[in-house]
């Protein structure tokens, strides 16, 4: 593309996206689509010749927009928040136009020294200690996909990297430790790794949704008696159902008299601990051996970056180093190459966003926001604890509320889930908030995540009366 | 950031980005650094208040540019090249603002129509059957990863995913079949999927570098009669050191006779394809269980974006699928969730460069560029091959070339080997090009990657003339 060419479509498009975030509530949050729509407004073949970038950009306002879930709204409320700040946005332009790529330390020195760096910042700012090392994955479902074959690694009698795991009969079975809220991810890694959905051991959670560390230990005793081996135990600091903390410090008194790796899932509540006085959360963390966080869920950096925090990179590194001849360097032996540590490969310039938002923000101008984040939750929290028709359905420690309507004298609960799962999708349909939804015990819970760059208490106050509203003329 | 502070810091990046691509060429394609000076240029703790944008941005200049390997230069030659067009740098910039996440459709709709519908028009220019469904990874060594988890799921009577693989006597010990010149992903698959590396049975090569099919095959019967099972077989098209095309179909007829699992590694040369007189290169590849390609090593997308086609979608999904409460939408069983196709949840909006990409340049345009690097390839293959002070090493398949210097009367391999190795620091320090280097045999061999969008014939010549003084230096 001539440089001219370049510069016209580049400013067109930095407009449009200035005017798209500011226009932004303007759109539904969620389209309305149905499934196929896009890809019927699509060819079914590809361009043979070259076309024009107005008729491409044209296409991202004709097809593409009808069919975006905005998370960059301020009112989208589902699963958990992920806004992308604009110094998120611009260092994203940057870093597709340098193309680095940090699979060995030559291949990218700033690539490879700014990942260090802005990870040892966010460390500091977590408060978590300084042997933690941090490497960069695009998910935490990766990263904890990583954790949990370093823990295997750690158990080095097995042999695992030389031998596997397959047919020998000498080895014991393998077990994961985790409660039964759980992420998803900590299974799907055990399956994916071939220790078998059997390998998962679920400990039941006490009344405020964490896990017992009696049930973990008496688990891990019952098993030990069985001739299972433990392969680590996964602790969730702001569980994805209702962001309740497992008491990591009891759990890291038993992995540590066991002798059992501790990985913690902090990807949505460890932000939080950015904040002074909620360091708290991460209590006990200092212990595990390793921890994921994502940036890009509460910290207005655009998807995708997760980062897998660990106290032993050597044992990460023993499990995934492999270097064919065309890839050794001269700096080998004084450098880290972060393709050692982790499957990918190729390492594409993720920790320039980083870079920008922490400076942009500045470390206590992102604690007021999550701290402003977390205020609007208890207000919100507030007014549902006292309306007649409404019920709290967890604590709220983060951002999150977890609540369902209850008509006072409604208790049949197929009845009562029943009218919440209505009152969910009445609620969506309306384009103007978009909730998400988990279960609680039997309940179906209403799950509002407040973690938006942009969300103001309007917003939430807006969302409020239209909550009631809706119920109200379900109930008409 | 204010709307109009977003105006004017993404115009001032838009002109930056466009001066870069202009006069990159006046910056050294490796970096003069040593280890550390990047870290040490920045504060080694977090910012604690903001910092304007003008002062980031000067950072990048002072601090990040001095350290960046140019991966956009023209003269980048070393392992394979990748370069990101304008089309799509400017997609990234779109793709960040819009922060999409196509965990599940109804997060994203058109993020997950767009990646079906380009995935196909992409699969119908590499010319492989309508069958073949894809889903974007990050690096091809994710894709490869799930290429195999989906190749042990496929052994369905193995239990893998209910019973996992551990100390299970009655389970056959798995093999992994690939040639000696595989990539590394390959084998850090299976260590890190936990089969050993005892798993892997690297088949010989014949002098064309290619897997020797009846190797293949006695390997596997040995095997058999051994007490192994197969678990897959990874064909590459255009091994990493040499470009050599393992013969697919014959590869193909093995694999379907004895009914295993067939993946290929097409990476880098798959991307040839989309040359109407190249398709045989991924001949047979029809027959394959799983592929990938990567779009953003020779098709102009930026890094990442690797695809993992496969004509088994329903196995792939039954290894990885995995939904809990609060993942459940209601068109589950109407749309494709793309997170049930693999370890991320997270799915960032990577196909949107793709598309841009597709579109601007078109596939005729795609493959003229492909073409143009094939033919500056092959005559400087020539050039080596006339050249009494040098010697090709390997057929030219792609846009690779594979040669050493090998002055008339030095027969002494280790004198040869050292005498390349120093000139290839030596042509690197100069800061003119990048190359890398691989083993081809006992053969110390310098690799010579043309696929930068930019590199003219001039830059080709150029770097000829470069290593021609440069071998004489060093002789004088």
């Amino acid at each position: 593309m001539p440089s001219a060419e370049f510069r016209k479509v580049g400013h067109q498009l930095v407009d449009w996206v200035a005017d798209y975030l500011t226009n932004i509530e303007k759109y539904p949050v969620l389209p309305n689509v149905k499934p196929g729509d896009v890809r019927r407004s699509l060819p079914s073949s590809p361009p043979r010749h070259p076309e024009p970038m107005d008729r491409i950009l044209a296409d991202v306002d004709r097809i593409v927009m009808k069919g975006m879930t905005h998370w960059n709204h301020p009112r989208f409320h589902a699963y958990f928040n992920s806004s992308s700040s604009s110094p998120g946005i611009l260092a994203e332009l940057l870093s597709a136009a340098f193309n680095g790529n940090a699979m060995v330390w030559q291949s990218g020195p700033a690539v490879s020294e700014l990942e260090e760096v802005t990870l040892d910042w966010l460390r500091q700012m977590l408060g978590l200690p300084q042997e933690f090392w941090g490497i960069i994955f695009d998910t935490a479902s990766t990263s904890t996909l990583h954790g949990i074959v370093a823990a295997r690694e750690s158990l080095t009698d097995l042999r695992t990297r030389e031998l596997g795991m397959v047919g020998r009969s000498e080895l014991p079975k393998l077990r994961a430790y985790t409660s039964e809220l759980a992420h998803s991810s900590v299974e799907k890694a055990i399956i994916t790794l071939g220790f078998g959905m059997d390998a998962v051991c679920k400990i039941p959670i006490d009344d405020q949704f964490r896990m017992r560390p009696d049930a973990l230990a008496a688990a891990i005793a019952h098993d030990r008696a069985s001739g299972f081996r433990p392969l680590c135990v996964v602790a969730t600091v702001g569980t994805t159902s209702c962001t309740s903390i497992d008491p990591v410090p009891a759990v890291a008194d038993i992995c540590e008299r066991e002798g059992i790796w501790l990985h913690v899932d902090a990807a949505y509540g460890g932000s939080a601990a950015i904040i002074p006085e909620m360091r708290y959360v991460l209590e006990g963390c200092n212990r595990a051996d390793s921890l994921v966080v994502n940036p890009h869920k509460w910290m207005f950096v655009p998807v995708d970056l997760s980062v897998l925090y660990t106290r032993k990179p050597e044992i990460l590194r023993r499990a995934f180093s492999l270097v064919p001849e065309y890839l050794r360097t001269s700096q080998d032996n004084v450098v880290k190459n972060l393709m050692d540590y982790g499957v990918p490969l190729g390492r594409r310039f993720r920790a320039l966003k980083l870079w920008f938002v922490l400076r942009y923000f500045g470390w206590d101008g992102l604690a007021n926001r999550l701290r402003d984040h977390i205020r609007m939750a208890k207000e919100f929290a507030g007014w549902v604890e006292k309306h007649p028709s409404f019920e709290l359905l967890a604590p709220v420690l983060f951002g999150t509320i977890c609540f369902r309507a209850h008509p006072a004298g409604m208790d049949d609960e197929p009845a009562l889930n029943a009218l919440n799962e209505t009152l969910l999708q009445v609620l969506n349909s309306t384009g103007e908030v978009f909730l998400s939804h988990t279960k609680l015990g039997t309940h179906y819970t209403l799950r509002m995540a407040i973690g938006h760059l942009q969300t103001r208490e309007s917003h939430v106050r807006a969302t409020w009366e239209l909550i009631q509203r809706e119920l109200k003329a379900l109930q008409a």
